[in-house]
């Protein structure tokens, strides 16, 4: 959904704009208006209401107003002009003569009157207000005019407007549930992540229930890769310029990167990504091509220069832990560890239950071949090699030529979110050059000396990002496996029920999982409303028909029923849905 | 051994540096010397032989020298001058003439003469050259005249002497073991980490069999800490230098900090440690007294600007990764928190099985009260509670009154390593002045609010350095439970006993065990020695018998002896090993 892209919508919320005006200048006459334009969320118009400010409570009476209008059904009017006819209709409107000023001299300026109200503007605009018919006003907020700072405070009001009901309906659930599920509000309530200013821009703290989700997925990928073979290592967070210089980031990656710190003749600076660590630990030995595929895998803490504006909760932050690796291959076994690799992207992904998600194939544009590193035989057919894996898994992809990198091929998995944003999670990327940068070889069977190739894959991406995507598909409400805190046990009476409770934790604690048991003075049902709120999977309610009964009362999570099961089948079911990543 | 601080040992070795220059001057008769001083593991003498450059293998020659001129038994005289006096013995030799010009015109100078030699020394000296027997020259290297590289490269001679050959002997074996055992010797041969000038100096990458250690040794510190209540976070490596500020650091500490980094108008700055980060973490909630004790741990990435001269493998590097942890508790409760921490040190020291430690507990010095914080109430509490803990668990503790830091009484465990070696690994420190700076309060029962008491303490230390200690203390034979590679597969014959030897790798794999399987085409013994050279923990050779029989041939590390046992009894003695941390 763009509003700007597509023309019918981005006519008709123009459209809407100009509507919002004429009820403002009704509702207060002093107003003056500054710009209103479409953007890819909608529209929004920049005013002066002199000494007024709007609230988000006046907006129901502005939409009122609107409604109004619309219904008078005004013929919208357009209407050019010149220049100095321009100036004339606008004389006591420093905004709009501003505006105007600064248009050349020769152009034709055109104004849409619709009603009493009239505006400056290029157009085109729908015929009549009652055309604009399903709009909702969003929200109000300051922005200083022209962006200055320096300047006044104007009030924008942001909007939308669609062809339908049902289509705006449709569009302000979505808003909902993006609220609902957004990660930093999420992050706040289930205490998962916190940001401080003494701590620094887009340098959040895991909190501890944040921070046992993150060692989880790290435990995970990690022990999995390791059983495929993977060697992880530890590379520090800091290398000399040097060591970019040699890797070519240098030149074309340093304004990403942290300030250099210059220390006792050394040049350090925090790395962005781990290639060249990884490169030098494949140098530090004589290799042989027995040792091929040597795939060095690590949770790496790498560190970007994001502008302060873009860092947002732990999905945009300058320090990050990336799920790294780099495997290295002799050309003739690409196709199959690029097997691999997809394999094991597709696996992780069942573990997690994604089902939406297309994988691109960025090939060279053959036509351009200065782009590219130049080996046209590595490239075709690594090229046809990647495809045909692919095509052999009969995976959903498609390709788009003249995106690949310069150093070689890539396959970048697009997952879709609960509310529909698409997402670059995996990677696998064919690298030609940097063995050659960094003059890497292996000894092969005949004696000879040959040049490996490398693959840069990542599959969880960076865990932070990651955490946010799960936080939102989740809405919070992680699954057993990932749940910070696993299962609350609750006694109704916080005595008489407490050792029955306490047995029942202890032998769940033996299994490893994460166990509260609530038998506070509260009452009742406020523990198992906190239970709800901190959005636990299972809530065990022990009263005397389960004592009786060796039985417990589950309550899962999102479901306001409860079944009683005996406990023994309930270890079952916990270590079933533990298995299943459930 | 401190040869410097023992009075009788220090007097032996200063006359066997001189002992020393009276031999290489009877050899080399154009030598000229500069100082030759008593240090903490003997003593050297830097001397100028022109042209002459001094080897290892010249060593026995210029010893055998030193034993004739000590069977010479040759008084040594002291004679006391006057500054003019000196000069005219001194004259020609300019090092000599350097040092007597600089003294203070009133001193009285003394010379010691023996036989043909004359030095200029203050003395004390043993009386006769037929005293000094029982010495070894261990070394030769170059030293810059005075310390600086702008002068010329003199040439210095270390050795060490004793009262008997057998204390000699003693201390040339432990210099022997002390090499074998060198963590940076044993991190290369077994591949557990490298370094490398691009990355820089002080930061070494662990390589995958150090990985494999390290990741075991944090895991293990990890959840042991989480099952008894410790909250671990993720806090990142940066902060603003504001937050050192407010923690008190920046004025003292920061001189061991990295440079500071300038960014969007945030001076951010790596961070040497993260009490800081844990005590935003503490005020990020409104706390309750029921909270309270409150274990925020982290496995903490911190950078300290070690000098390039200091760093040494991973004992001493610039980015470290702390065991670390901070406990909130009210004042009442520090005696009782203060218990559960050294019984955690206690226990993690039963499973890495080190029995010679010592507790040492640093006092105030109560007579300076300007030194401490001041709290002298609080102060005498706390002391006395932290040693009635030591005294009723009856261990084996030392006071060191005056020793506190300012900001609380703390807890140092002092570990002699294999080689003798006294390295403080734990610590626990009260901190009475950090809640105030960063005004930490937590509601108590009555509904008043109250400031904690901080615990400071690690375990383990930095993984680095814990990790170095365990290298020489095993001498790089890991136990099992820590072994990167545990147990090593060797069939006899490589294609016939190969299905029973996956059958038995398969069912170690399946608990979690690192095992390798070689099959290679190399002979048995070689594949036999090249498992020994990795200091593998068991290794299991397969033959005919072995699967008759449903056995296997077990060889542990460093016996040359192996036994026959059956699959299942090995299995169980696995178990049981890592169960120990054997």
């Amino acid at each position: 959904m763009n509003f700007k892209e597509d023309l019918e919508l981005n006519k008709l919320n123009h459209s809407c704009a100009h509507l919002l005006a004429q009820a403002v200048k009704r509702l207060y006459p002093q107003s003056k208006f500054w710009v209103g334009p479409v953007i890819e969320s909608g529209f929004y118009y920049d005013m002066d209401l002199q000494d007024v400010v709007i609230k988000e409570a006046d907006l129901a009476n502005i939409e009122a107003m609107m409604k109004k209008i619309s219904k008078e059904a005004k013929y919208i009017i357009r209407q050019e002009l010149s220049k100095a006819q321009a100036l004339e209709i606008f004389a006591g409107d420093e905004y709009k003569l501003d505006l105007i000023e600064n248009l050349p001299e020769s152009e034709i300026i055109s104004v849409y009157r619709q009603g009493e109200f009239i505006d400056l503007c290029r157009g085109p605009h729908v015929a009549s207000t009652k055309e604009i018919k399903y709009f909702k006003l969003l929200k109000v907020s300051g922005a200083y005019y022209k962006g200055d700072s320096h300047n006044k405070v104007l009030q924008r009001i942001y909007g939308v407007c669609f062809f339908s009901e049902e289509e705006l309906n449709q569009y302000l659930q979505l808003l909902e549930e993006a609220k609902r599920r957004d990660h930093r509000k999420l992050g706040k309530e289930l205490d998962l992540f916190m940001n401080h200013e003494l701590v620094g821009s887009g340098l959040p703290i895991f909190l501890p229930n944040g921070a046992l989700i993150r060692r989880k997925l790290e435990r995970y990928i990690l022990d999995k890769e390791t059983a495929l073979g993977y060697q992880h290592v530890y590379s520090p967070s800091l290398a000399t310029v040097e060591l970019y210089k040699t890797s070519g980031h240098w030149d074309h990656y340093h304004e990403n990167m942290f300030p250099v710190m210059k220390m006792e003749g050394e040049d350090l600076v925090l790395r962005p990504m781990n290639c060249p660590h990884h490169m030098l630990v494949y140098k530090n030995a004589l290799r042989s091509y027995k040792e091929l595929p040597l795939r060095i895998g690590e949770l790496a803490h790498d560190f970007r220069y994001e502008a302060s504006g873009a860092v947002s909760g732990i999905e945009r932050v300058r320090q990050m832990c990336q799920n790294d690796a780099h495997i290295f291959v002799t050309p003739e076994q690409i196709k199959e560890e690029f097997g691999r690799v997809v394999n094991l992207i597709l696996d992780v992904y069942q573990d997690f239950h994604f089902t939406d998600y297309t994988f691109r194939l960025s090939l060279r544009d053959k036509a351009n071949k200065a782009k590219y590193f130049d080996d046209d035989e590595m490239w075709e057919k690594a090229e046809n090699e990647l495809r045909t894996v692919l095509k052999d898994l009969q995976l959903n992809f498609y390709e788009a030529p003249g995106e690949a990198a310069f150093y070689g091929p890539k396959l970048d998995v697009e997952v879709k979110t609960a509310i529909g944003h698409e997402i670059t999670l995996s990677t696998c990327q064919l690298d030609f050059l940097l063995p050659q940068r960094f003059d890497l070889t292996f000894v092969d069977a005949d004696g000879s000396k040959k040049r490996p190739v490398v693959l840069h894959r990542a599959i969880l991406g960076s865990i932070e990002r990651f955490m946010a995507f799960l936080i939102e598909q989740y809405a919070g409400a992680f699954p057993l496996w990932l749940a910070p805190l696993q299962i609350e046990i609750i006694p109704v009476h916080a005595t008489k029920h407490l050792k029955y409770a306490q047995n029942i934790q202890k032998r769940l604690d033996k299994l490893g999982l994460t166990t509260y048991l609530n038998a506070s003075e509260e009452k009742f049902n406020y523990r198992l409303r906190q239970s709800q709120l901190k959005k636990v999977p299972f809530t065990l309610i022990i009263g005397d028909q389960e004592i009786l009964s060796k039985e417990v009362n589950l309550r899962s999570f999102g479901t306001s029923d409860s079944t009683n099961i005996k406990f023994v089948d309930f270890l079952k079911l916990v270590k079933k849905r533990l298995e299943d990543h459930l």
